[in-house]
């Protein structure tokens, strides 16, 4: 179940640093700059040890070998990265100016894309280093840069999903009634890092009214018999991304819960059918609108459909109205529809799915019907 | 031992956010512009559930009330902030320009101080709202803008320390020998956990020749009798920082490993002895490397000798040649001295110190003399 998963391989990491620089180009930019977080763990599989204060900074630029600066002290592990045979990495020593050496490898008017995370005090540096050169953030240029997924990627979240699933099947078993939200969100955490996750970024527990508050987490109050709770929890295993929501209900649900859950499962469904290369991301937010509307619901209905699950949980694309870049094959995203009734309860069915060349298929497989806990 | 601590107050965020605005005039700046993470947390006690990509900003400006801009969705978690009652808040919602809003609470040619780790994205978003503003990184321009503790502050640093104390008095008594080093730093998380840390941020175990690596965190290598070992860990508890080092022996020393952790030890009080207001930080630091060199091991005396610690556990002041500015009364820091002997061994012996009027105080008080271990 949690075997380990196939590595990246030097030539996985080359082949992403090429394309990216392909894609600079095409959104003309001189090249792309890359500091650690996501982007860089993508691309070239370096993640520092310990996030520092000190500059490292990738440089991709079209018909160029990648360089990789480094602070000298980091250099060991930089050359330990998956990646590392792929570029040349140079490096800067304390007492040295970083922004200098970063200089060197960049064009004194360049236009460059600069990793949204980057830190201020980098780009400062950079921008006083070389006034003539720009900067746009790489989101805003090359939305999709990580969006497509090849099949070893696909591999780790559809691992990242089964352990979720796991993680869900046990946390039926145990008790509600009785318990704060935050004590059956800390058993949400365990068992998803039981089941492999080596980090947890979320574990929504939204019990009765918290359950339509579209930005509650988890909090002190206690959950009741007749309680409709959504479950909504994940993170990385082998840093790829889990992202499922099932909502339970606390003993036997009314008649009108069990109406308002069957609308979203259904919701659900029809964005999951929905999905084939090619169709416009907005198609699926449409799609799974469209249901919860025929039910009379469509005022309840307030959040985006979906979000891109990769190296991060939320990432392009986006399922949402006004998003027309289509769906590519390898795409891998979140599908999400949900009812909120202010002040009552609310209910939010959710699976990873990933866009193949035939349809959608789904990286979570436990059932959608509501479970009923005790 | 581990009491809840005096919460911070609204009176308490609205002095630091006060002080902070005079500082920046004092430094020429027209405000400074924050977002989240350690200097947002620590002016106005907002710490956003979950990191998003949207824009959080706090403006401050001398003669004016602080502002905070920050996301619809999460201007209830905004309001429920300690300091929130000494602040103005506004909201932009989904679909709007957030830069606009933000363009509207600064001067179109002012020049700002931005917290370090703003995200790119959001200073080129600003960048380009207000082509005319220009920015200085904070650190950059008000290095000590945290440095200076006062009471309930250095009562949580105090806290910290303890429970660093009482997880290092535990782990005396687990094996070493035969277990890897990530094994006994995953002990030691556990206890910092145990002992109050909601959060880890490092443990290192440096085991015989990795002791003398001053990069090294912990790995696969066998702690084997004989070994010395550097133990260097800390962590967040209640917000405030731990940082504590303590080099221990498996089995019996020998003569010459008991001569360098004595020169150690020495260098470690000589330096404490120094601490008092007005003496130039750098004069810590040099205190520190006089006995260790005078016992001929200089050139084996490889990192500053201090940092300051906080609501993070490495920030401003640093014990470091060239770092004139004064200790005041308040400032919190790290004493760390080391000799690393490459291919050998490594000592060091680290405790957090306050700078009180009458001289230091240690927060750390286990003992520094060598611990065996089995």
């Amino acid at each position: 179940m949690s075997e380990t998963p196939v590595a990246f391989t030097e030539q996985d990491h080359a082949d992403r640093m090429v394309r990216a620089a392909r894609d600079a180009v095409s959104a003309g930019l001189a090249g792309l700059l890359v500091t650690p977080g996501p982007d860089l763990t993508w691309l070239c599989g370096y993640r520092p040890a310990v996030p520092t204060e000190r500059l490292t900074l990738l440089v991709l630029v079209p018909e160029s070998e990648p360089r990789l600066l480094v602070p000298a002290l980091e250099r060991p592990d930089a050359e330990a990265a998956p990646g590392a045979g792929a570029l040349r990495l140079s490096e800067w020593r304390d007492g040295q100016d970083p922004y200098a050496a970063a200089a060197g490898l960049l064009r004194p008017n360049g236009h460059y894309g600069v990793s949204d995370s980057t830190r201020a005090v980098h780009l400062l540096g950079l921008q006083e280093a070389l006034p003539m050169t720009t900067y746009r953030a790489l989101t805003t240029v090359l939305p999709m840069l990580r969006a497509v997924k090849d099949d070893h990627e696909v591999a780790r979240l559809a691992a990242a999903g089964t352990a979720a699933d796991a993680a869900y099947e046990e946390i039926l078993s145990v008790r509600f009634a009785g318990r704060r939200e935050r004590d059956v969100a800390a058993d949400l955490a365990r068992l998803l890092r039981a089941h492999g996750h080596g980090q947890v970024d979320f574990t929504v527990v939204g019990s009765g009214p918290n359950g339509a508050d579209p930005h509650h987490e988890a909090g002190e109050r206690v959950i009741e018999d007749g309680d409709m709770v959504v479950l909504d929890f994940g993170g990385l295993k082998d840093g790829y991304g889990s992202d499922t929501t099932r909502t339970v209900h606390v003993g036997e649900p009314t008649d009108e819960e069990r109406a308002v859950h069957d609308v979203v499962r259904q919701a659900q469904q029809a964005a999951f059918e929905a999905v084939r290369p090619g169709v416009p991301c907005q198609e699926i937010d449409r799609v799974a609108r469209t249901v919860v509307e025929a039910a009379g619901y469509g005022a309840y209905c307030v959040r985006r459909t979906g979000h891109g699950v990769g190296v991060t949980t939320h990432e392009p694309p986006y399922l949402v109205r006004g998003e027309q870049r289509p769906l590519v094959a390898g795409m891998c995203f979140s599908i999400e529809p949900g009812i909120c009734l202010p002040g009552r309860f609310g209910v939010r069915i959710e699976d990873v799915v990933t866009c193949t060349e035939t349809g959608g298929r789904r990286l979570n497989t436990t059932p959608h019907e509501m479970a009923v806990v005790s």
